[in-house]
């Protein structure tokens, strides 16, 4: 029986995400993000129409490759100002009772013990709906804001992560037992000590000694997403991730991507059906075609193509400042890193694999200020793409790209979410549980296969707190 | 005119804040930490009594003097688990209009480009209605759990957070410019480049190049308490706390600290009208003084006065573990830095500079399970006596700590507040404007004597942005 589709909202703390320009839309709503009931409302919004999650992008650093500064990001909002993701948490928690929360935090600069306890104390006030979206960072001005000359190399990134989140999973899974808090008021005692263990860590980049500041949250470790695409980011999922995010590259860029995806992570131990894999889409949906359409053409006329070509330029390594609007950009024109890169560009211009790509070409992709082709259609035909894309390509579920919001959110909902239940693609009720449950059937701690469920071991160990174990 | 007493409610993201063991009492709620409608309904309450603000404690470690390690701590909850503060603001600030939010955050460990980040976060999402306690830790459990053997020394401690708070009013007051954010639909420009500056900082201690992510936020630099009374922290304290927290050493102990305090914070130019004093009270009301020390007795039943030992050691680096309940804990037996702490202990239970005093005498000064004595009383007579307390001492109000919670703030509020307002000495409304406006009489942003104020000056020069300044 095919599989009821996956749903997360994909947004970010910030007025420009990636559909650039939008926020020009008389009807968007985007720049009160710094208004917490927007927040709440829209969390409110996408618990009415079933959604999973709502899934928070971040960037802690500007873009700033195009142009050799960040004056065209800031100038059209490309993903600045961003405001913190984490703290938002709470208070949409507060108002939902089944959505849940994936929320992107670059591990590199988030010192390790302070940032677990912010993840446990997320996933208590949410009552084990926190989802984690591990990422590195690649920015040179991420690496900068924190005091380096640059950023540290792809690999290395992934192996200081390892070590990362070796750390983590002591604190998470580790430190307390289930049974650490007694909490009986009769004798007044609120834990047990010797159901409480000190995590020794002294890995190659991370060394702690220390207790969890956090009793046990309902998930423990948070539902953990990754989106590593490299050979050693792969191996990094492979490792850790329960769902996967993928780049949205078309129909059959993606359904390709999965194939090696899936027999990459097949190959380090990890069977299909053992994690969740998403893409990004995006949506216009009106009443009928007409109405769409003429939807899609309003929302085009906001946007700003021109401001993705500054997301691209930091994404790709290429000043696409530099090219004057029909000049090829060749690749044999510029480092070996990125002539692969401009290849695929050119590739899903309609070129050869050798062929030039011009900047016209580029922006006339990008119709709604961003590199993903919108689906733009009526409830049926929308649905009928969305269970298309996920049957041709293998993906569980979706990334559903802000454009003009929360309008978009509260279209689909109205529109395509009766269609998908009326083609029984889409739940009708939550499942119960916390995040973890109800994405992946099981939890709500860590699957005893996953690496960190190792760490869980530790406290059937003889127990003590504050002393060196003894040896076994 | 006498003024209208300041007044926080006092608390910790903890079943164990201040007043040990408390968390048995039947009507006690603070086993609902974890629970966001716990603390938005507190919020609520707060608002309701007009109180200026909520002031979340915060330590990052566990207190292992008491034994030689965390197990009494952990057993009795004296401050453990504690969960992250910061993240229930937003919550907070979605159902109240005016109440503010103090937040403790320990700067050793916060790397300071996120850190600026979130309390812009907070400030623009409580509509500038943050406040941040600064400290800079004390517990050797904290510097492990960094990956440092021991604590950094004390006056060290003060020469980085120097360097810290010069990097983030930078952040906060210098890359943003008022005039920056353009948000303009019809050219689709959101932020004027030219009006944001790249901040450099070459510090002794931390090092940086980047453009704070958020845009300026209500406050910008959230309100700066700080609680330093050593001749370092005072100097510190001197150059950023716009308001100051002394311990409360009873009445008369507290007018001579305020005296001194007054005086060393005059002699490095800040007058007294300059910043805003508070110290911790405890109270018990009833609607008579009958009900009041019936109420008293009944906590006292249930707290734990052993339990507040635990800080108490960790406090004063002494482990009272090791001592008979009657045996003298005798200054000279200890190291030099921990004599005037015992002998300021052994006076306030009675004895002469030189005497030595036992545990059980200063059990029997913690009845509520915790170091304050406090003030039990008809609505009369705890309103007269928070007014002589602030009109004898010179302080400008008070930090309630929490007894049976959130019984003892809805008490005071129903039974305090209307007598201290009938006595002109409370307000029966809130100011207009931020936290800044409403404690200090001016703001929004910092004033422009405070150092942070200095920062802001840059966006003056000549605009930049990802570029090396033009040489003055």
């Amino acid at each position: 029986m095919p599989r009821e589709l996956l749903l997360n909202a994909f947004d970010m703390n910030t007025v420009g995400h990636l559909a650039h320009g939008l926020w020009r839309h008389p009807r968007d709503q985007a720049r009160r993000y710094t208004d917490i009931h927007y927040w709440q409302s829209l969390a409110q919004t996408l618990e009415r129409g079933l959604f999973d999650g709502l899934f928070l992008a971040d960037a802690v650093g500007l873009y700033d490759v195009y142009g050799g500064g960040p004056e065209a990001a800031l100038e059209a909002g490309v993903q600045v100002p961003a405001n913190d993701p984490a703290v938002l948490v709470p208070a949409m928690a507060a108002v939902t009772q089944h959505l849940g929360f994936g929320i992107t935090a670059n591990l590199s600069h988030e010192p390790p013990y302070l940032f677990a306890r912010r993840m446990s104390t997320l996933d208590h006030l949410s009552q084990g709906r926190l989802g984690w979206n591990i990422v590195t960072g690649f920015l040179d001005s991420t690496a900068r804001a924190h005091g380096q000359p640059s950023q540290t190399r792809h690999d290395e990134r992934y192996d200081r992560a390892d070590d990362y989140m070796a750390l983590v999973y002591q604190l998470w899974e580790g430190s307390w037992a289930d049974d650490a808090v007694l909490a009986d008021p009769a004798s007044g005692q609120y834990t047990r000590p010797e159901r409480v263990r000190t995590v020794r860590h002294q890995g190659p980049y991370y060394q702690l000694e220390a207790i969890h500041l956090s009793e046990p949250s309902p998930q423990r470790t948070p539902l953990l997403f990754q989106a590593g695409a490299s050979a050693r980011g792969l191996r990094f999922a492979a490792r850790h991730a329960e769902a996967l995010f993928l780049p949205n590259q078309g129909l059959q860029g993606t359904a390709q991507l999965v194939q090696q995806l899936a027999g990459s992570l097949q190959a380090e131990g990890r069977p299909r059906d053992s994690y969740r894999l998403l893409t990004s889409l995006e949506v216009v949906v009106g009443r009928d075609a007409d109405e769409a359409r003429d939807k899609y053409a309003d929302y085009a006329r906001h946007a700003r193509p021109q401001a993705a070509l500054v997301q691209l330029a930091s994404a790709t390594g290429i000043d696409f400042s530099r090219y004057a609007p029909d000049e090829p950009i060749r690749p044999d024109s510029l480092g070996e890193g990125i002539q692969s890169i401009v290849r695929s560009l050119a590739q899903s211009a309609g070129h050869g694999p050798d062929g030039a790509v011009t900047v016209r070409e580029l922006l006339a992709q990008m119709p709604l200020g961003g590199r993903i082709n919108p689906i733009v259609g009526s409830p049926d035909e929308v649905a009928a793409a969305l269970l298309h894309w996920a049957d041709h390509t293998g993906v569980d579920g979706f990334n559903l790209v802000r454009t003009v919001t929360p309008e978009c959110f509260v279209d689909f909902i109205d529109l395509v979410v009766p269609r998908l239940q009326a083609l029984g693609r889409y739940k009708t009720a939550y499942a119960p549980g916390t995040l973890r449950e109800k994405l992946t059937g099981h939890g709500p701690h860590l699957p005893a296969a996953h690496p960190g469920a190792q760490a869980r071991q530790a406290t059937a160990c003889p127990p003590h707190a504050g002393r060196p174990a003894p040896r076994p």
